[in-house]
């Protein structure tokens, strides 16, 4: 076996599944962003291409292999060989064609079934692959969480309408719940940009990243340490600081219910709302004099009101167009959500300027009260039930208050709000709890998006031909392995046999994805005895369908364990000095617990032990 | 399933395998030389890769996968970028580094192993991968025999010493013979180009071509039929024809023995050789006018001897110096047998003028007798076996008679001569016959080029640094299908009720490699009582271990029929009229033979038929 373990976390890593994937010997970086899959990583991908194989035959999906090396002809037929940009690897063959390298297959695929397919008798289709893909990110990093060479198991539907098109994908949702559940993968389905009309569209699959102070998740303690409070201050500050020296992995924050299984982007979030029903006298519009306040809270301070009884004014161009938002008190605005409202192609914050053009007025003093008409009013549904409320005078150092919506201002009541944690779930289950995650799963209707450009297109039962109906269904391959690493990491607290607690780093793999099985050591390989029972403990487990991995390096027994730790394996088998009679270590790696057994017990035992950790 | 089966060969395909692989739908081609592997081929791929793992589980090699996408700066260090040659595909990255695809791994493994391992204690490691490689290949064709993107199987393996390599070169080779006979190819390892110092440094595996002549091969009779002598002789030769259409696959002709196990390249292959034990009375040379003789065979008639009697005097020019090559009569020199005892770095024929230079005389009349004392003379060694030999006088229009070798002129004897198909094998054993090979794998002993150029270095037992000895070894992975497919396809005889005689191509799939190990086929998919009977069978089928492909298309029994042929899987289970007495039939693809059997029996009779078929 080839496990290079490095003796200290490497330098370069900011994310921890990085360091431990490099440090652990599971990968090494050939050039910027591109990997080798080292045994150990290699194994547990295989063992990740078997969940999804087993999963994917249960829903008739068929897997097959496309080049990934493409004729550019096929994008231009899509279009995308103008449009998909500098992360498209161009190159050219010996003829000087144009080739790329396939960042994805939407094209390849399109055409096979096209060219394959005639009748609407031959569908559906549910082909599938898994394979390197190439995107020549500007900023490769965080080890396989964004690298230019990655393995992804890619997707494609075909059918003959949308209802259809339904099944498929309602199938693979249920598909990729069992792959992630079976990985050990902490994660949540939750509803992606693109599924702006309505999130039925498009469900993104995030594996959570574990929160930093939570060390209840991070340490494993050994045997001999009872709890946490156990361990001295200032080891336990120190464990901190370390913790909170990695960087959060994960693109996206996600925000999910503390108890549904409400789940979504936070540009996508929202959160329950129900209309005030309080009956408030609306009082006269008064303008008051507020110098200085620029902010929100300076406001509120000003003129002693609730921050909540204030309402802020922004302006957004939309498509050239200005666009007025309406929050309440410091709510922020959410773009995406008001983008996604406008379907604008393009939105972005207004200058001062412009600002000034559309208020007559400066930044902090913006109101939505007497503006021209053909001036369109944003305003989250949270502002309709504030009365009397304080807003910009649209007059540089003043405020309006008693002003209440649809009285003094017309406008289009929508959530475009970003949400907070600790709000209630829309549901009405649980508050809103926040969480980093990293994309592992998207699965995308994309309707006729490619059989529109690309004319692939079946006879339908009237022998009329329509545009195929398609799906898209990925998941990073290559990504799985940092995720699991991501929320498998720990740190291993010991006690010497002196009372001083020493902490380590390792991964504690979850079963079905750990590269073996079993580690097995050897304490010591010159002693005969003890390299026997090693053999036959070796040949037992493997005739009971374990995979095993033996340390018979002759190595000081501390490099063995500390290879071991890092290394992560659930099951640890130390064949020491007890081997003369028979007996043998055990420890499970998840708990930290560790036993003593007959060999002859060893399966049996282990048969106990890792239903218990499972 | 996708399986797009095509009514017709294809026109563009030239040699079998490459026209029934797009034909029963495992490839399609997306451009030049590169192609997509549908679901057949891809299980097929798959079955072979899980033979390849186990075996080389035994052997210790451990399975990793490096990037396809390489940093020139790699091959810079090997010195290859420069010299590879214009099959290497070349790009730029986003930043303008130089990037190339990757053909083999080479440096990728050198410069992994180099950074990881430091003492000899760490060796012999044992590296393989299987993946997708990159050939810019000029002229792709004959469908996966030569392609630009291809699936190989690469290893690497590194040593402190040369005598470790044997070991696992040696290993590697049986592994290699059981990986193909497991996959049920017809192979010969045999000794390679590489081999030049003495056979032992190189080996190829090339999987035979079936002779296009032998009908007991191809045709595969219906049990109606008893004989090949029952086939009317109109067809018979409209199938002779069919078949000598198709070119031969194959780019190398393949010598082996009839009896032992004995092969070689054409360019290396040898035959016995014992020295004339013949006592002659050794002649006076005469000088003989042999007016318009300019062949061998002109000489021999105009002064009536045996053609062994004469003796060709042929001129090369090797690394720029004259070398005379003598061979006896119609033996044809092979040059590569020529260049590796030079040991020439560049070997071609001498024009007609360089030949005036040596001899004084031109071709047709050259001869070794009272040439320049530096003019070195390799005869091949037979030889030294003639005596009073006819040689050209060196003189335009004159032969020599009665030269004797040694007394007359001194030369090296040397194996110089192309074998003959015939020719008794080298090992005494059988006689040499002649057949074109598809090299499927290559194992070779790399010594030390690449840990010298990169400076891969490890410490020996003496705490010296000592460059690593590797080995590698490759299987053509996607080949492998084509050269299945070109030994195991087959013309599958019928004979109508009528009596009319009808043939068709199909392919014939060992069991091991093919996509499924059983064709399940509806004949009617709207009789309810079939079509439970079936969804029965392929439970307990699928129970039992079995892969099945069931068709239940609601299509005509003929084109279900057709299409099963073509695919080719070991076994046709056809629910069919007697479905609702239980009665099926079971068909053997290879033997043409059908059996009725209770669908009750099927496991029984499944298991003990195809222990007979293989």
């Amino acid at each position: 076996m080839l496990i290079p373990t490095l003796r200290e976390m490497p330098s370069d890593a900011q994310v921890i599944s990085h360091a431990l994937m490099l440090r652990a010997g599971y990968v090494r970086q050939v050039s910027a962003g591109i990997y080798s899959y080292l045994p150990l990583a290699n194994r547990t991908i295989e063992k990740f291409k078997t969940i999804m194989r087993q999963e994917f035959d249960k829903i008739g999906a068929v897997e097959m292999l496309a080049p990934a090396l493409l004729t550019a002809d096929l994008w231009r037929e899509s279009g995308r060989y103008e449009t998909y940009g500098e992360d498209l690897y161009k190159l050219k063959n010996r003829d000087k064609s144009d080739f790329i390298l396939g960042p994805t297959h939407e094209e390849t695929m399109t055409m096979l079934v096209r060219d394959a397919v005639k009748s609407y008798k031959q569908l559906p289709l549910n082909l599938y692959q898994i394979q390197p893909k190439y995107r020549d990110e500007k900023r490769p990093r965080n080890g396989l969480l964004r690298t230019r060479e990655f393995i992804m198991k890619d997707g494609y539907s075909f059918h003959t309408n949308y209802e259809d098109l339904d099944v498929t994908y309602e199938d693979y949702r249920k598909a990729y719940e069992a792959i992630f559940t079976r990985a050990g993968l902490d994660f949540k389905g939750i509803i992606g940009d693109g599924g702006a009309m309505g999130g039925k569209d498009s469900q993104e699959f995030m594996a959570i990243t574990p929160d930093r102070t939570d060390l209840d998740h991070w340490l494993v303690l050994d045997k001999s340490i009872a709890s946490i409070e156990e361990i001295p201050a200032e080891t336990l500050e120190e464990i901190k600081t370390e913790l909170s020296s990695w960087l959060v992995s994960g693109e996206d924050t996600v925000a999910y219910s503390s108890e549904s299984n409400y789940a979504a982007n936070l540009e996508m979030a929202t959160n329950e709302y129900k209309p005030s029903t309080k009956v408030v006298a609306q009082e006269e519009i008064a303008r008051v004099e507020t110098p200085n306040c620029k902010s929100i809270d300076d406001v509120a301070a000003f003129l002693q009101v609730e921050e909540g009884q204030t309402v802020k004014t922004l302006l957004f161009i939309a498509d050239n167009e200005p666009v007025v938002a309406l929050l309440v008190g410091n709510d922020q605005v959410n773009d995406v959500k008001l983008k996604n409202y406008l379907a604008a192609d393009f939105l972005e914050p207004a200058t001062e300027s412009e600002a000034e053009q559309v208020f007559g007025a400066h930044f902090g003093s913006l109101g939505p009260v007497n503006l021209p008409e053909n001036v369109r009013i944003i305003a989250d549904r949270k502002v309709a039930d504030v009365a009397n409320a304080v807003v910009g005078a649209n007059e540089d150092g003043f405020h309006l208050t008693g002003v209440n919506p649809e009285r003094d201002f017309k406008a289009e009541y929508v959530d475009i709000r970003e949400v907070k944690e600790g709000e209630i779930s829309p549901d009405g289950q649980g508050v809103l709890k926040f969480a980093r995650g990293i994309e592992i799963g998207h699965i995308f209707k994309l309707g006729t998006r490619y059989s529109d450009s690309m004319g692939a297109t079946v006879l339908d039962e009237n022998g009329r031909a329509v545009p195929m109906v398609m799906g898209s269904y990925g998941i990073g391959v290559s990504r799985i392995l940092s995720a699991v690493i991501e929320q498998h990491a720990r740190i291993f607290v010991n006690k010497t046999p002196k009372g001083d607690f020493r902490y380590a780093w390792g991964i504690n793999f979850p079963k079905e994805l750990a590269p073996f099985d079993v580690h097995l050591i050897t304490v010591n390989v010159k002693d005969e005895e003890a390299q026997a029972l090693t053999d036959r403990i070796e040949a037992d487990l493997f005739a009971k369908g374990y995979d095993v991995l033996t340390d018979d390096r002759n190595e000081r027994v501390g490099s063995k364990f500390s290879d071991s730790d890092l290394i992560g394996l659930p099951i640890r088998v130390t064949v020491g000095k007890k081997a003369s009679e028979g007996i043998i270590e055990v420890k499970i790696k998840a708990s930290g617990d560790t036993i003593e057994v007959n060999a002859e017990n060893l399966i049996e035992t282990l048969e106990i032990l890792t239903k218990e950790t499972n």
